[in-house]
């Protein structure tokens, strides 16, 4: 693999792939030292154009795990806030020596232009782009849910026949969409739920079903439950009433939860808002899986550069 | 130990076994290579809702130079700064596998809820919680006072029958609080010297002696003269009349400074106000350990990180 | 070497040295682990009291590949935005045992106030202070154009008899003045060519050429045209009329760029403001050593973190 752009375009082989390496990352979390040598003398760049700590200090604490040097370079008061173009931003990096850069950008696409363009030979994670993927996130809740349901014996395995409602801003959520191409390649059925105003208006290519009411969903027996988050900044924009509307119709209310088929497991990607989209009594409970996927998200982060930076990188 | 809160809460043995190591830990300073592998594969998060750029990068030495990784996570700009709870960034810490977490709150207590809450099992080290403790800084100035006082053969010994005048802002201060406790369990003497409208309303369970006249105090001839410093926004808000006014009454010029007794040491934990708590010649002086304070404050932490992250850990 | 703070010190001698251990850090760039023991345990601190993420990060990831430790200490937010001088802020740094300070400042002389001044034994590097020096930048400048000339046989050598001519805003810019010095002790020529309103009112002293017309200097065919950055502040403040104006006069645009002669080289430190001082075809052509300075840039920052950091500094 040469690069991590999107979840819609792996294979299902590569997918597996990636979520078993990810698996032997996981076990080097418990030994005494939780180093591995392997990235020795590799450089990752943190290429932030928007605000995140979280997956920040989640690919940086992969990075180091992996012994790589790990350089942040958030876009703000740098020259690129002074209008440097993204070319001569990858231009120089690439120059410094990256090996690896992860890069969270405000425009869908940005991670696809740097690793076509030629400026840069580096791996290239996408760690967030726009409205458009977040493939870590999918990655890290694929490998949540395989673990939930098949735990040691995981390895080599999809997700087929699994099905997984997803719950909230459909319309602007990244990681909605790379759940959906991620889910939809290792075998998983897709629901997604939302307010009418939060659904595209076109999702005749998407291999979902859409719907906007919870209950039903709920009723359905799903064995994920999924809630997004909802930005405070849609809620101002007119997309829903008020957040006390959109916790009765679209919340994980505690109503709700006990209502959950017994097998069911609740994931969110935080930060949550507790009491808007998901309860604390849904968010703590032992089918909550928030903290497991924080975890597993530094075991894909490790495998995903591994793969792009370690020696056995393919060509193409 | 498994965390370090408050040195209200230290033992005399504690305490004492805290500065021992830090001792071991200043000759690593001296070595060619000033690095020992104790903390590899151990992950420092600093964990900063407050800037203070001096304690952070003192606990990044302290802890690069026990080769852990570190990780800086400021709250500005962060989901914490979105109104994320301290308990789900707790768990997501957890969840990435921090070993240590040193915090900086503006909230008195944000610390001990940490590290009582179960939500996370790391070592938790306060580095200033609001108005309430700064454990690392008296920490840090009780070893300058030993080493002061008893040099290389400091090693096993308290600070018993010392006297220590703290001068400044004790109503705001976590510093005086921190040092008042662990002064107190050394068995050290403190006055405290402040204006009146920055003593707390109730001191009666502080084992302090408190006055307002500064020249008293330093005709006493104390072992030590702690200046604090003043924040200017305190001056904003009234407390004290203005600058110049502050300096007269409270502040160690070089007339007072003079009539110091010929063994006294002038501390201050920095950064100063040259000219306003303390003047130039005060500061430069071969009596004053301004300096030492912040090479000891490296040693300190790396004691405390040790302490908290090795394997010698305590389970309770 | 003790310091870099300044092109005009250094002697012939010592900036080839420096060069030629560059050319060794280059190869470094080549092995399969980029990374040399060299400067372990020694700990390197960025005190930049400006912006530079490219300047910051260069360095960075020079010390990383000599396996020093770096910590980044922004003045933004710091106790310094809040007053603190600069002899505390050397003295906290030297107190917590910094082997290397980099220092970007805005206030011409910093770096030389900072290594005259006894308040820290740490080796000192310029990273840009005012309008003065800038002096990583012109070596690297150095190295690209011997490297360009020369190729693998470039060690040992100067640039006698090398014709540059360096275009822009010759009044604020230290890298102008940095390298004039450096050029000039390596044996070059230099001509400057910019607006009458941005060249300093005396540069009698100046080993150089002053010139206005851009067209007139590339007719004579020097071996390397340096385009300088133009900070839009600088318009602002009408030093010149608009962004037109000054490309049309001033800027290397595409016809400017096919008369040059065939063996000269275009060079510019970057960001690079594309269609005002530069054209995108000059920019991203065989000729241009954007890319290549870049990666100089690391080179030459080892070298000298080497030189100053390694046992082998000198004692003056």
């Amino acid at each position: 693999m040469r690069h991590l752009l999107s979840t819609k375009s792996l294979s299902r082989v590569e997918a597996i792939t990636l979520l078993d390496i990810a698996e032997d990352m996981a076990d080097v979390a418990n030994r005494e030292v939780k180093k591995l040598p392997t990235l020795r003398g590799k450089t990752v760049v943190n290429l932030f154009f928007e605000d995140s700590t979280r997956t920040r200090i989640s690919f940086e604490a992969a990075a180091k795990r992996l012994s790589a040097d790990v350089i942040n370079f958030s876009a703000k008061g740098s020259s690129v806030s002074k209008g440097e173009s993204l070319k001569d931003t990858a231009q120089t990096l690439a120059a410094m020596g990256a090996d690896g850069v992860v890069i969270r950008h405000p425009a869908s696409g940005a991670p696809q232009v740097l690793a076509g363009s030629g400026w840069i030979d580096a791996g290239i994670i996408n760690a967030g782009d726009g409205t458009h993927e977040h493939p870590t996130q999918a990655l890290l809740d694929a490998f949540t849910i395989r673990r939930r349901l098949h735990g040691t014996a995981s390895r080599g395995r999809g997700l087929d026949g699994v099905t997984v409602t997803i719950v909230g801003d459909i319309l602007h959520s990244r990681v909605a969409r790379s759940n959906l191409w991620l889910l939809d390649t290792l075998g998983a059925h897709v629901t997604f739920i939302a307010p009418p105003t939060l659904v595209p208006a076109d999702t005749s290519a998407w291999p979902a079903t859409i719907g906007y009411d919870l209950d039903a969903a709920i009723d359905a027996g799903p064995d994920v439950v999924m809630m997004l988050r909802i930005q405070a900044e849609r809620m101002n924009a007119a997309f829903f009433p008020n957040s006390r509307e959109y916790s009765r119709r679209w919340g994980l209310d505690d109503e709700r939860f006990s209502r959950l088929s017994s097998h069911s497991i609740v994931m969110h990607p935080g930060p949550m808002n507790r009491g808007l989209e998901i309860s604390s009594a849904a968010a703590d409970s032992d089918r909550s899986t928030v903290r497991e996927q924080v975890a597993n998200g530094v075991s894909v982060r490790m495998a995903a550069l591994y793969l792009l930076l370690s020696g056995d990188r393919e060509d193409s």
